[in-house]
């Protein structure tokens, strides 16, 4: 077991606004424990490569003064290497290694390097267009580079204890203080993102001119300070006062990246306000504007959030980035509010929209993540614009912060995971096959001798959880979610927490066109869909239907795809050669040629034999249910 | 009954290769007449006042150095002017009119006057960027103005003989040929619709130039001669040579108006790979990428084709300018092949698509035609961007052009409407009730002593269709979908064809996942829709389901919106209260509250009644058909 240096994603310890405190844990296996190793083996160097291919690191040299030549890549370019190297620094937290420290080494060197003497530091706007420092604000993306910056030097000042990383940021925010707020440049980035990371470089730092300008970023935002061309207000999030803002609009990332901000703002503050303002929008989000795999922001062109209920399947847009910004905004919520309805969001968000972004072998990663292909998608190597694969890697790398929180009280245990958690006043090891199984494990290893609550969450897909201390069945007692046991502990106490894990038919609400009369197979977390290699030869699998009046079957496959549970269903295959270049005909049932059996397969899992058909809606047969 | 002065919108008497020849009828009564009546006494004079509101006629009397001050509006507004004057035109061929008369002459003037000695005239260029003239082709629009300048001076010289017009339009395409071509600037515009216009311009003139150079324009598209930016080589029908074309893409109104010029110049070139080009891009429209009213271009933002199937129903786009563009191409298509295929989809696309961009009293226009609103939708009066109003004010004034032409052979009628037509060999006049009624008749005025052949279009719609010629019943002779009747007709013969027109539920096909499970109702040329007003009170509409198992019921309502032919459905109200703020739950069957009667009205006729819910699809109950 490995030393956790310091705090992780979210330091809270400090925020005074918080009701639960990031705790992080440890993973032993499992699950997310093979998906960190192989990040760290593959997708770290992976990333490494080609980040030195599209040009990461010649921009930086370039910067530095260090090699003459052509600038390479979009305007943005730097942010991609920081969070590559934010998820490097959680890496070496968890798992010191010689060679993924030399790779840091190396990008850090091209960092400090690479700044201005005043302490600017973007090589687009150093090489290319220096003239024009700080007067794109809207589209320009320094204060958001900026950002990622200071993320990077956070989470490597945490892992390392090294202020090399930190003194660059610190520099680099200093002078943006000096340039921004009021009888300064009265305006905000057209991209937020250092709203949130100035005020973790603030609880590191304990300067509260970083959070005070976090605060201006956030109070200048709505008040039409950005020009709107070319894509609008709304795109660049300045159309509304965040205090008065009450739907989810506008680039998706965008708009989730600021209520990060926002709610890690309220976080410092307490200023009820801003609370509010989310809480609006988590309902406006989550009522009308998500996939059922957490996936969010529809539209194509403008990667934006559409109109309630514009949920396509085929032309879902659902960028990786998003579902890692509504995860880093709802993991901030919980934190706020203590309540598990952002957990599960969290938690559906984890497993299916945000975990399809990545392939199984880490090598390969989605930028938008449909419901449905008609075959011929599968996940590039890397992206001209790659935003979403190094934060792929960077929230694979800090999960285990993300596991379980610490208040007053006791314990919270949000998500499930072979894990080892070590607070001051109890050591808790927790072991589970989720999201396979159901079955929960508590030991508690060292414990103080007052009571303390341990808080279990029930997930929102769960039916019916059973609850055993030391063999015994147990009542649930149940707050805002959690199960909650307050006792007073002895060391080799044993919790076991059952969740019972059927596989279910999901309907999508009757106003969404796209999955009308149609289902969707969910067993626990994990949202399931039928994919091409597993139909049987010679049926199109666009050309099924469903049968729900037959039961679901699970089968553990430990062979396929790298171990997975699947779910056999009962399905037909219909007739459509008469819709053979016809769109609209008299309406008649459809012609049935036999049935068929559905093997589906966890979303997160396709794309990773070739590019066949996918679905995760399944049209229902006729006659059902 | 007026004098038809010359030939209607395409006048391809002198196209050497047309099949067919455009052959003006005039309207007696009815659907259609009925609605150029309201053109003429409403529409015409609300377009004027909105062009002098918008800046129209100000910004000419700018151009022409009659006033100061500021220019007004988009740079392509010209166009609209331009297009309002064609409308005016044709209503003028139609029935002289002195009050409509001094407006064509006002907007004459100013136009005259602003014309540079040159030849060029562009308000906008000439008024606000001069050193910007043909240096913004892919943007500028100034050859898309000049086109529709060239179709309203074509049309006015047709109508009333003066040349006023058409000699400002050749010298300014006189000047257009001095710019462009080989060896001068080698380009196109980003927006076609001067292909067209030219090769108009040359039936009228005969000068070869004009067709020489809508070649020249055809010809050099695809060779990235535009800058992509900021929309990309598709969005300006700039990514594949014309000849190659493959599939319908980019802006539809920019693909359709180019595809009618295309069209246009096979009919004068007889270029094969021209027409099978044309055929792959309407077999690639007509497959996958139309609406059931006809409507093209799904999405929003680039106003684009999608994908195949990519058909939603609330966020459907449709264009009225690309319903409009789609049935000047398709009666071009139905020029050069006497194919029904074609005829079939301009009707569709006439009532439904095209015709809902109107309303009932022509002062209020759709720019976007969707298949759903769940409320708040109602047509504007005018558009900052105006190209639809006086697109609908022109296709309406000339509709009388396009119901039938004339062959070698004799006359096919292609839409039926009570009206008279007379060629140099026969005279024929029709009577109907079309398209709420079926019945036609037919009635031989005049006639020369040889024989001819009457071809009668049979709808697609149409399942049985009769024929009889003085009382007595005949054999269908079917050829390409018409009913061929060859014989020696005499004063006085009749001929009553009957269509049967029942109402029908149509369904979509399976890929189309906005319209999966659902059912929509026509009848003969008319999509129906059902619209909250229609409803029982405490009635939503948007959670009604079909019951297709019980009959449709066929009702006339003469005081209903100008008097519509309603269809009766039997459906029932589903509780949707469990939905309240809930996207995704396990399935269950739809618990029904009660049965209703739903009254569907022609798509049409909707938001004529204030902004409440439409759906032209409606969900099927559980157990249907």
């Amino acid at each position: 077991m490995h030393q956790i240096f310091g705090p992780g994603p979210i330091d809270v310890a400090a925020s005074p606004f918080a009701v639960l405190q990031a705790q992080p844990a440890v993973l032993r296996d499992g699950f997310w424990r093979s998906r960190q190793q192989i990040n760290a083996e593959v997708g770290l160097t992976h990333g490494y490569q080609m980040l030195e291919q599209f040009g990461n690191f010649h921009d930086l040299a370039l910067a530095a003064g260090r090699i003459q030549g052509s600038y390479k890549g979009p305007l943005f370019i730097d942010s991609d290497l920081y969070k590559w190297l934010e998820a490097v620094a959680f890496e070496l937290q968890r798992r010191p290694s010689t060679s993924i420290s030399a790779m840091a080494d190396h990008a850090i060197d091209l960092i400090v390097a690479a700044q201005a003497p005043d302490g600017y530091l973007n090589t687009y706007y150093q090489v290319v267009e220096p003239h024009n420092r700080w007067k794109q604000i809207h589209i320009g993306h320094e204060l958001y580079c900026a950002g990622h910056l200071m993320q990077a030097a956070v989470a490597y000042f945490r892992a390392t204890g090294s202020h090399r990383l930190l003194d660059v940021a610190c520099r680099f925010a200093d002078h943006i203080t000096t340039v921004f707020g009021p009888g300064r440049l009265e305006t905000c980035c057209g991209h937020p993102e250092i709203e949130t990371a100035l005020i973790e470089l603030f609880r590191v730092t304990r300067r509260k001119a970083y959070v005070d300008l976090a605060a201006y970023f956030i109070d200048v935002r709505g008040k039409h300070t950005l020009v709107p061309e070319p894509f609008g207000s709304v795109h660049y999030q300045d159309q509304t006062p965040v205090r008065q803002a009450e739907a989810m609009v506008g680039h998706a990332v965008r708009q989730l990246y600021l209520c990060a901000g926002v709610t890690d703002l309220f976080l410092e503050t307490g200023e009820a306000a801003l609370l509010e303002s989310q809480q609006r929008l988590w309902t406006d989000m989550t009522a009308g504007k998500m996939y059922l795999t957490g996936g969010v922001g529809p539209r194509h062109g403008t990667e934006a959030f559409g109109n309630y209920y514009e949920l396509p399947t085929d032309t879902a847009y659902c960028e990786t980035c998003a579902a890692i910004a509504s995860i880093f905004w709802n993991f901030r919520m919980l934190l706020a509010t203590a309540d598990s309805r952002f957990a599960d969001v969290m938690e559906t968000t984890l497993y299916n929209g945000f975990l399809a972004g990545v392939s199984l072998r880490h090598d390969r990663y989605f930028y938008v993540n449909p419901m449905l292909s008609r075959g011929g998608i599968e996940r590039p190597q890397w992206h001209g614009c790659a935003c979403c694969p190094p934060n792929v890697m960077r929230l694979i790398a800090s999960l285990h912060h993300y596991l379980c929180t610490t208040s007053r009280a006791g314990i919270q245990w949000h998500h499930y995971a072979a894990a080892t958690v070590q607070t001051s006043f109890a050591t808790l090891l927790l072991d589970t096959a989720y999201p396979w199984r159901g079955e929960i494990t508590m030991t508690i290893a060292h414990t103080q001798n007052d009571p303390w609550e341990l808080s279990l969450r029930i997930p929102a897909w769960c039916g019916r959880a059973t609850l055993a201390i030391n063999g015994q069945a147990m009542w649930l007692n149940m707050r805002d979610g959690y199960a909650i046991i307050t006792r007073t502990w002895s060391p080799g106490d044993t919790v076991a927490l059952t969740l019972t894990m059927l596989p279910q038919l999901m309907m999508g609400n009757p106003n969404i066109e796209s999955v009308h009369h149609c289902a969707a197979i969910t067993r626990g977390p994990l949202v399931y869909c039928v994919e091409q290699p597993d139909c049987e030869a010679q049926t199109p699998l666009l050309d099924v239907q469903i049968d729900a009046s037959k039961p679901l079957e699970v089968h553990d496959r430990p062979d396929l795809l790298g171990g997975v549970t699947t779910i056999r269903a009962a399905g037909v295959l219909t007739d459509v050669t008469a819709w053979q270049s016809c769109l609209y005909k008299p309406l008649r049932q459809a012609d049935i040629l036999r049935s068929v059996n559905l093997v589906a397969i966890p979303y997160f899992a396709w794309a990773n034999r070739g590019p066949g058909a996918m679905r995760i809606w399944i049209p229902l047969t006729e006659r059902n249910p």
